[in-house]
């Protein structure tokens, strides 16, 4: 995954700083250990790579045997890797990859569930830019294991005209051409609108994805039969808190939900050694 | 704060990308706005030096009233801050600013909420290494804001011997006394328990400070009697989930808590532009 | 602009080592001098960042007056910028600051003639990826600025299904439909076609932009014909030695030139001090 | 070649982002395939380290076998060298490889062009300081493939006085001597010259090497006599435009052209793949 | 060891810049060479990790047989390790990797001897943080290499309350109580004194380390015998040009000496090449 | 002076880690404080610009008043320069600031001993490339300021044929030759002789400069006396242990001593703060 290792030696180097002191002094360098990545608690995985490179960037000597790939649904005990080898290197890595893979799988889980509650509806769950500072690209991908699908990266990869833009440019029509001629023809414009008459400007804008912020059902499903397929519509405002199938059922194509990534529970996921092996 | 601005810099790389082409297409160089930052629920507030740093590095002309400062208990409505200034600099830095202070706040206000809990007992609520990878240093920060306590930061300005630490070194006594001769003389030693037998050994190896891992609140209570003042103690695992009050009444000096930085609800902050300011 | 300090400085720490060595030995700390940026030849100027940035990174005292904007149609002659201030720090970053204003400005000048030969014509002028490695911000900045369009900016903000991305999936559909399933919604799916059959398929798969990979100018007519509007359609291969207004004809939305970026002739720029001033 | 990776990390990384959306969607993880990079044009070959280093940094599992090493005179149609192994870091990794390979050996065949022009005289042509910011050591490195030499890499490893060093010093003697002292003794002096009064004064100053800036071919003779081999000469001043072997009779040592590296065309170079191989 | 390669890289770019260009002149690519690292004088060996890296850092074809561990006390003439290789990257190597080791060695060499001039005694001879920028966690492992032992690494991870500190807090026992609530329980507490009424005011306050500062031999016996193991004692100031063993006769249990780092003869050590070799 | 800021950030975030404990405990953050930079032994001041830049780099608020510009000659007692400002910035910075002011004040001051002891002489004291890692600009810069020269700042801005590079080549005249055809004509090329029959061929090679590596004086004098003023000489190996002013009678032109900076005695210099001020 492009950039994971930076933010990896990144962590490790806040983690480790000039070096794991106890298992220095406790441990012998040529000690080799056995353990398992186990889930202590129900989740969807999520983390191999970071599993993988974590353990790579310490120790090449390092073994793992991946149980489980990125996308599975767990039990609680359920193995999710094996690990072997020199004991230092691993005590020093666990704490990170820990806590990266506990969070990772916490969104992929939270995104799995919004996902189910919304099965039988065609829209999907979709994530949005409040993550994480410094791991937008893992969580955004957590949001993809877990079911859903992503909204823009950042600011320079996609169009989301608010109303902060809407004012500042004179009206959604202008708004939307001021930003079609500047922007690459290769990315969709959307616009955010609150009522049905900014919904009917903004497709008279030829606005290609139409974002519904905060309106109450009934507004929301009138707007979808007002677009009518001319545009892709977005449910977005609190969804978190909502009823999520009541607002699949009014037929938006997307529900992005802010809280996937900005209030997690990590999962519960730890390292077991086997008793004999240290 | 040391090493914050390199954590906005890269937040706001990693969000803005080669610039933020709505704003750019929509709103004028030279158009000034005006905002507030306000608390929608209730809060601890967290993030004085994100906010006027997030800004600073975007646009020197960018003005900041502070009206709430780091460990302020707010209520819904609260104003944290007035913002005026150049339009697209603001609207660049809003979604990195937030995003740093609504899961700073979050992390302060769980915090003293474990705090008030115990209340009135002579422990401390003390935070983990379970920590979002490249925020440790802000996140621990936020645990002081809400009143608690820190854990050492990192591998190696701390020692915590646990039990594969004890394994590897051959018992307790063995690890601690390697660890002395390993460790700066200015870093204390702390050995992780399960039994009273190992609090017995911990406290002949005489360990600064002894944890007890996962004990049932009775034998805690006799685990704390058995120290009788001879080394700090400090109680650990799940705590999160636990009666925070019935341990405290066992009289240990510290209670840490992993879920304080590892399963954080984001504050609801936001920042509302005046309406004629656009 | 975003990320242009770290470019500069790139670029500075590379130049000057570990010191001017030369200007160092001749020139006293005390002495200031005056100067003024001229254009040698016809150009089209682009570079205002650049000049200010480069300086500013060196000695604050250095004080630039701006007498072109970038955008600015220049004949021989034409004076870009006064300088003056110290005169070790202004000898230091002049190399520098003329090697970028002057690869940019050729870029501005180069798309502005690809932009007249098709005036009148709806097609627009559109760069590639075969840009500078380190570069790319600032020179499809510059295509701008001579009034080309930007294409995606890199491998993350855009699709461009290929020939060989179709053979992968098996098929212009299937590949469409992978796309469209993966990557954010908020990208437009651009395919590449060499036949009209790739053509009809492309329109079958709903893409949004169809790429015409070095077509003659009957079929691109005919498959601009096809197309009628359906889609957004683009110009491809070797057009820097095609004759743009005959490609324009066809009635195509955009023509891509990698030649604009990839085989500059830098504009002809240069410092010229006040003889009295040094 | 030292600081190749990182410059072509940061390449990468530029064109990347966040991964290549079309080729994820696309191309399965395990499809391998075949090809083969391609001069399409004359030139003169220049990019072996660059070729191996970009696919080296993006997966290990790639092949190359070398056709053509750096300094070859490719004819149209000419093999580089064969590629097999993982598709999706291969098409990752083309473009970046390309636009670098392509940028060389346009001014590794420039270079050769001009060499060639001055065959049977003596003098030598030679490089600038007007590189692309960030690739100077490739740039220059391309220059010495097709045949040239070159001049200090930057500010702080040769010794060149121009007039604004020569005024500020108070003239050839004062400031010949100003550097003699301050700079470490391994390295020559230049002086800048413009007429045979200044060739004098530095020669008596014992420069090393004499420039002759924007001389015309009658002095630039009269000049090089003068010398009569008591220092190195140096022609200098849009040697792009001028007839190379006019200067080169005039028995000048070198011959130093900014264009050959500011002003490129990139050689044709592509990459095939096989068709029955994807 | 933690952070030694970056160390390593940035040694390398500052001494090969962009190449070793002597090397590359007179050396072809395929010669390969023999080598051993020898000690020209006595030393304490330090740096096995360092030569190991360097070279790994450059090519993976060379190949190091060590003779010597660190700690491993030299008499002139031994010989450390064994290298064969690639001549033109242990060329390149060289230097770096030898002023490391000599200083490495030098540091351990140095503390050796303070070590051996108070055995017989308990105290242990310390460092300080009068180390090099940039080369701190090295050197202070050389220091334990030679067999001292470290005091803290920097300002975050040990409290030394100082005059400034007391007279800013209002006296010992404020200053001791204000840092006992600010930071980690896991840290000890140290403060400075330099009469025998600050001893007994710091041990009042309950500090863990009493530093001696500056002491007459006398009263510093006198301070050890008042703290009578309530509290660590630590010798500091000018240690460097004391007789050590008169220090330690004093019962301290810690003597700090910054010029084991801050004033280091470097040990001479040397690469010779077999002469048949090259 | 260039890369400073870096080697000084680099320095403070080694030493200051995530934050200055202590301090932060003991001193609020708005008191201010006086203090004043002292000589407490005999000594050449070397560091105006990383005091000025180290404090810079903490707080702008922060002012100094230079008493002593580098190069100065000091008395014990002399003052170096006045501080004042808030006390937590000016003791965060303090040991970054002494650190590297004492160890190049040390490094002056050897020079100038060195420099003093050949007074007199022609020949002049230069430098190595034993220096400290990471700090070789810096540690040349202070050999300038002791009265010393500078020899070659690295591998690439510098010629020196070594016995291996002679070896490899096949002789002095064929590493001469190879040389010269492959290095910018910039630079001068330097050969290591050991014999009079190596001075004879490097005579022939017309090498620029010649180095007389550990020569008895007698031969030296002979090899001065062969030159005879036709290329630069430098006398080498092990000069820090010789007699200087006999190395200078012999009449070379440069004695180059490894030991200026790979065995430096750090400056006594300390911050004093004004009794009162805190």
């Amino acid at each position: 995954m492009f950039g994971l290792d930076a933010v990896l030696q990144n962590a490790l180097k806040e983690d480790v700083g000039w070096g794991d002191i106890t298992t220095e002094s406790c441990v012998k360098p040529d000690r080799v250990v056995k353990g398992r990545f186990i889930a202590k608690g129900e989740t969807v995985f999520c983390g191999v790579d970071v599993l993988l490179s974590v353990f790579a960037l310490l120790d090449e000597r390092i073994h793992i045997t991946v149980k489980c790939w990125d996308g599975a649904v767990l039990e609680p005990g359920a193995i999710i890797a094996l690990i072997d080898g020199p004991a230092r290197a691993i005590l020093v890595g666990e704490r990170t990859a820990l806590n990266l893979m506990q969070r990772l799988s916490g969104i992929a889980y939270q995104t799995r569930k919004a996902v189910m509650e919304i099965r039988g509806y065609s829209a999907k769950i979709c994530d949005t830019r409040k993550t994480t500072p410094g791991l937008r690209t893992l969580e955004k991908y957590a949001v993809r294991v877990g079911g859903g699908v992503n909204h823009r990266m950042g600011l320079s990869d996609g169009v989301l005209i608010k109303d902060n833009h809407i004012r500042a440019a004179g009206g959604i029509q202008a708004a939307v051409k001021a930003t079609r001629d500047h922007v690459p023809h290769t990315l969709k414009v959307e616009v955010e609108t609150e009522t049905l008459e900014d919904v009917r400007q903004a497709l008279e804008a030829e606005a290609d994805i139409i974002m519904f912020d905060n309106m109450g059902l009934d507004v929301m499903k009138q707007a979808v039969d007002l677009v009518a397929g001319r545009a892709k519509t977005e449910a977005s405002g609190n969804m978190g808190e909502k009823c999520l199938h009541e607002v699949a059922k009014t037929g938006v194509d997307y529900i992005s939900i802010g809280a996937l990534t900005h209030s997690v529970r990590a999962a519960d996921i730890s390292l077991r050694f086997d008793n004999e092996s240290i």
